[in-house]
């Protein structure tokens, strides 16, 4: 846990199994820098409406796509999205950031809010404000425990929680030596996930000490690196939240922006953002498979990314995985079906692409002989590897996904999730 | 059968079922006017190329997108689509289309060609050759039993056959009353499906008088509101093809531009690819139901087309159909993530949206109340029918689907297709 946060958990009966369904996380001293990215779907959950307005209060506007401000809380509520439920959802939400508010003291624009769950039903307020106040301030943790406990309570029908950290030296504040800067986070993954300029719920924690515009910067370099490139199901939900918080409690140095500091920590957060992005696609609903490709030879990074996310989003890719059929031909197809942000087509020449199954090379501008058998047990391992390379010029990117399953289709066919 | 044409089939062994996999249409007065849409994977199949090739040399260059030129004959191979094959799969084809070309005695480029099955195998170019010679000209027939045996002959999984028609008057040459004209098609669909300018294999057939242009203009007017509104799964392939010829055949007065003729004509050549696409998604991989998705009240039809393909094509709307489960939030949430071509956001607002699933108001900007076991046992219907009121103008269109099933994944997980 970095330093200058505590965090919490606790079950207030939204979801019907009993689990914890309340996150909180505070900041220890004082407002922490905050940055989010959220969904690029059009109908936005009331807790993406709420954040929205609240980091518009406390900063200076959006940087990149990203809104940055500060903050002293985040509440997650599971089991419920909030979302299409009307102006009794968005004066439901507002309830909720208020409970926390006032329980913390702090202004009610400094608390961020997101939530999880079925669309289109309503968050039961007398439940969660109860659970704030059993949970704030006397049942958070400063520790790992707290931690864990909130990365446990904002699951849906996640199989496993998913959290992520590391540690790196940074320059102390008043330039004697250097101190230990930590970044953590933990995400919720599972279905209606394929996003775009953010993602599912994630939140990251630091205790560097980082102005919010260049926090913002760092999360809108990092989103496109990761969470952007996870798809699990093609749909983009209502609720998708990235909070990045820098509470700068390490005694660092503030990180100037194109510094090498700026640099090292850029590469922390995209580290952790990674590894939770690959840990939502490895627990997608009904998956078995962690599918990863990589992509080389493209015209520009970007290029490789969109090459990459559309390869790891085809269905019938995704069935293949799943059948553990090396059937590279649909690889080749989805590679085709790239296309950049403003709709127009990669660049791509099928005279020129190569294509690499679990490091088998199946594809080199026409068929390769390989051997099948082989090459279908290589594809049991828990992860299967797509590497393509375009042939035509430095970019390079990768995205991950998971495998199709009649697992998937039986959750989502018969169960309002 | 419109006059002017015949067509018939063959079984090659191209298919290891045995089935029939070599259909052939020939025109019988000359060569007709012709028109075709291709797949915009940037993966083109070697027929796809090959056409284009052809269409270039006996025409005036594309239309709006659309090739178009002078055709004798279509030459369409089932069971491997000769796809990724490298300069080998190109020299293939051009055989196939030459040994068309000999028996008609007609130029090489009059020749048009598609294929569908497998990608990245060779077409065993031999056993065509010798199915074209004992096909062409004997066994071909003018009458409607001719096409249904190439409509039977492009299947791969379809579980049946697509075929459409229907008459119309127009007037005669000579400006002497109206002879009735007749628009005919067949199609395949199943899997890989998510035209985009164009679609799976489909074949148009009239014996109307139409310039090459003004067939193109047609053409393009048609895909864009029915096969581009089509999707089994979400992919593209390599080998989308739509061919409409014009043969001249029926007597019937030059078609002019702008002229009520072309406005009828063009609605006849819509309805049966309406017709077409509809029976496509109904067919879809694994299907049960075919799923209609109407927009209304949007900010312009590309709008309104946009939002239904959104709606039809998201993985979870598509099992939530398959499971009877009337979770319109997945709908909503859909409809939040449409996108127009240039990749930019529709306009959209959920305040305004209103949406009606199987006849049932359940969403008019908040949640309504409804009885759902009354809906689901609508939804068990074979057609599920999704009305969306955007509530902000006058655009309107539709698309269609298939719901996701353990069968899809099954059948595509299982076996290289």
């Amino acid at each position: 846990m970095p330093r200058g946060f505590q965090a919490g958990a606790w079950t207030c009966g939204i979801k019907a199994s009993g689990r914890s369904d309340l996150a909180v996380v505070t900041t220890t001293a004082g407002p922490a820098a905050a940055a989010a990215a959220f969904t690029s779907n059009l109908v936005q959950a009331a807790p993406v409406r709420l954040s929205r307005t609240h980091l518009a209060a406390t900063g200076a506007g959006d940087t990149a796509g990203v809104a940055t401000g500060r903050a002293s809380g985040i509440v997650v509520t599971s089991g419920c999205a909030n979302a299409a439920t009307g102006p009794a959802g968005d004066a439901d939400q507002a309830q909720v950031a208020a409970a926390l508010a006032t329980v913390l003291g702090r202004p009610v624009a400094e608390i961020l809010c997101a939530s999880t769950g079925l669309i289109g039903t309503r968050l039961p307020v007398p439940l969660v404000q109860t659970g704030i106040a059993a949970l704030v301030p006397d049942a958070l943790r400063a520790d790992d425990a707290g931690l864990a406990a909130a990365a446990e309570a904002i699951l849906t029908t996640d199989s496993r929680s998913k959290t992520a950290g590391l540690a790196l030296d940074l320059p102390a504040a008043g330039g004697r030596g250097s101190v230990t800067v930590t970044v953590s986070g933990f995400a919720k993954g599972v279905g209606m996930i394929h996003p775009r300029l953010a993602t599912m719920i994630a939140v990251v924690l630091t205790d560097a000490t980082v102005a919010p515009a260049l926090l913002g910067r760092l999360l809108q370099a990092t989103v496109s690196l990761t969470f952007n490139q996870l798809t699990v199901d093609g749909d983009t939900s209502t609720n998708d939240t990235v909070f990045l918080l820098a509470s700068g409690a390490a005694g660092a140095a503030p990180v100037a922006g194109g510094s090498a500091a700026a640099r090292r920590l850029r590469a922390a957060i995209t580290a952790v953002c990674r590894s939770l992005a690959r840990q939502q696609a490895a627990d997608g609903e009904g998956a078995a498979t962690l599918l990863t490709v990589r992509v080389r030879g493209a015209a520009s990074d970007a290029e490789a990314r969109a090459v990459a996310r559309a390869v790891v989003g085809s269905s019938l890719v995704k069935a293949a995985v799943h059948g553990r059929d090396p059937n590279w031909g649909r690889i080749v197809s989805a590679a085709g079906n790239a296309r950049r942000a403003d709709g127009s087509a990669v660049r791509l020449r099928v005279e020129r692409l190569a294509v690499t199954l679990c490091g088998t090379r199946v594809f080199a501008g026409e068929p390769l002989a390989f051997d099948a058998a082989t090459l279908r047990r290589r594809m049991s391992a828990p992860e299967v590897l797509v590497d393509l390379d375009l042939g035509l010029g430095g970019g390079s990117g990768e995205a991950w996904g998971c495998d199709l399953s009649e697992t998937y289709v039986r959750e989502n066919a018969e169960y309002s999730t």
